[in-house]
């Protein structure tokens, strides 16, 4: 069975590290994904496998003309629909320069895409991220498609983050998460209300308890300790010939939980202020600030000039540290 | 296959969130084992099967004689051998008085001990807590051998625990764990110095490669965030007829992944000294208050006066306390 780190690891000059230090969860990977929900120049969806002018402009002869549809897709567009329903104008219209709201290397075998939302003056929205990734590999493709949903200052509550990392046609890596923003074991009030009260351990043992499904160990130490105690962190595995009993999975059991901890985010969270002195904030303020930027050091730095011309991996992510809020170290 | 939870639903008035909430690793529960290794006041190991006399005394005529010898016990002895081998006169002689030392309930069906050996004064060594639980139940026995060495603060290096926790001949939960004493995701470099450069997770991953190992998940959201990103946090199952095989993992890799993640601990956390200035070290203070707190009150406080008499679980709660450094909220 062909794991995504296998296929990774074909990747011109991939690491065996880059998949886990990369991949789930910081990375915010941008990719492939001609099926874009929210271009974020025109707003309106482009029909399916109708290529862009960025895309038409640059693909060589043996280029991919676009990111298949499947599965993981739908379910990272049909959340994005769901909170841009409910979060409205609190978020802006997408800022990214074309080249960078859909991308590709040279050789022309990865595209890739990314839209940055920022959130709107006044609201806890810091922005909402959506990126995709498609790579032909010699034994077939690697997708990857994210979609996190940060929040600000003007609130503690937790980010919302979901990341599907699929390295074959019968198995996927699922990040899902909370991400929480206080030490939770300094903070048991925080960890009861938005991880106990809200029952998320129920949404995790859903998909946990499919026969399919095995823990995902991270092989970075700092996204397992990111991630909050709920969070599905998981391998799924449906084996050969199970394409489409995990077709199944991920637009049933996965989407209906993703869906389900959005809404409490969208709930109890996206819209939350908290009463903080200015050394609280403080405090949060560099706690998020050195989440964001290890994120970003421990991944992308490191790993998208794998995958892309240096001029196309530095300007996806200039956009990206733009969104984090980080500068370059 | 009886599991830790089955048998202790079985316990007198226990509820079913009983284990995971209390059993690993937050609660130091006191426990069966006349086989102790240090007894506090005679500081000669008892021999094997023989009763003390607080025993003796108060051992109805269906009472436990004394908690079998058994390999978790073996394992939790050799380490508390190698800690004091090397702590030496680091570690004061025991102060737990004779009926917290070794304790049963009124029927006679549990026996527990504990011992407590606090630092010696200038050493960063806070206290040594060794503790053992042997219970009948109605279809067999549970047992759990616990040994905890923590740091006070004149370092922020992590504390050592060990948990097992044995619901059937065939199998057993450990968690194994150097407990962060900082907030892993806001701090790096303590990610990097104790976790990472210490290759910590090859040692995890030693016994999480065994085929009979499943990765175990407690119930309470506070213990899995209190622990590390390489804790050892697994069910180990043998499966019917696998007592043996389960006798020769204990014995074999995870007595010796223990040891050597002892050992580490021994070299670069037992003996550390950490500059701090006030403020740090006040932060560090209140973090470590917090979780022992935590660790207490969903465990200890609530637990164990379902499984020995009132007067005897506020005795032995009563000197973990004191142990700890928090007072009853």
């Amino acid at each position: 069975m062909l794991r995504p780190e296998h296929c990774l690891r074909l990747l011109p000059a991939a690491t065996p590290a880059f998949v886990g230090a990369s991949a789930p969860f910081s990375c915010p990977l941008p990719g492939g994904g001609a099926i874009r929900l929210r271009h974020p120049r025109a707003r309106t969806p482009r029909l399916r496998g109708e290529p862009s002018s960025v895309m038409r402009a640059s693909a060589g002869p043996d280029a991919v003309a676009s990111a298949p549809e499947m599965p993981q897709r739908e379910v990272v567009r049909a959340l994005a629909e769901q909170a841009v329903a409910r979060l409205g104008p609190r978020l802006l219209p997408s800022a990214v320069p074309d080249d960078v709201a859909e991308f590709r290397n040279g050789a022309g075998n990865a595209v890739g895409s990314l839209d940055v939302r920022r959130g709107a003056p006044g609201s806890s929205i810091d922005f909402m991220l959506q990126s995709s990734l498609h790579c032909k590999v010699p034994n077939g493709a690697i997708d990857i498609t994210s979609i996190l949903i940060f929040l600000n200052c003007m609130t503690d509550a937790p980010h919302f983050l979901l990341e599907l990392i699929q390295g074959s046609p019968t198995s996927i890596v699922v990040v899902l998460d909370l991400l929480p923003r206080k030490d939770l074991a300094f903070h048991p009030d925080y960890l009861q209300k938005y991880y106990e009260n809200s029952r998320m351990d129920e949404q995790r043992a859903k998909i946990d308890e499919l026969p399919q499904v095995r823990p995902y160990r991270s092989p970075s130490l700092f996204v397992r300790c990111a991630c909050s105690p709920t969070a599905v962190m998981v391998s799924i595995d449906c084996g050969q010939g199970g394409e489409g009993t995990l077709e199944e999975i991920v637009r049933g059991q996965l989407a209906m939980v993703a869906k389900e901890v959005l809404q409490f985010w969208l709930d109890c969270c996206a819209d939350s202020t908290t009463k903080m002195d200015n050394t609280e904030r403080d405090f949060l303020l560099k706690r998020d600030q050195i989440v964001r930027s290890k994120s970003i050091e421990v991944d992308l730095t490191a790993n998208l000039p794998m995958m892309f011309d240096p001029d196309v991996s530095s300007r996806v992510i200039s956009e990206i540290r733009k969104a984090f809020g980080v500068q370059e170290a």
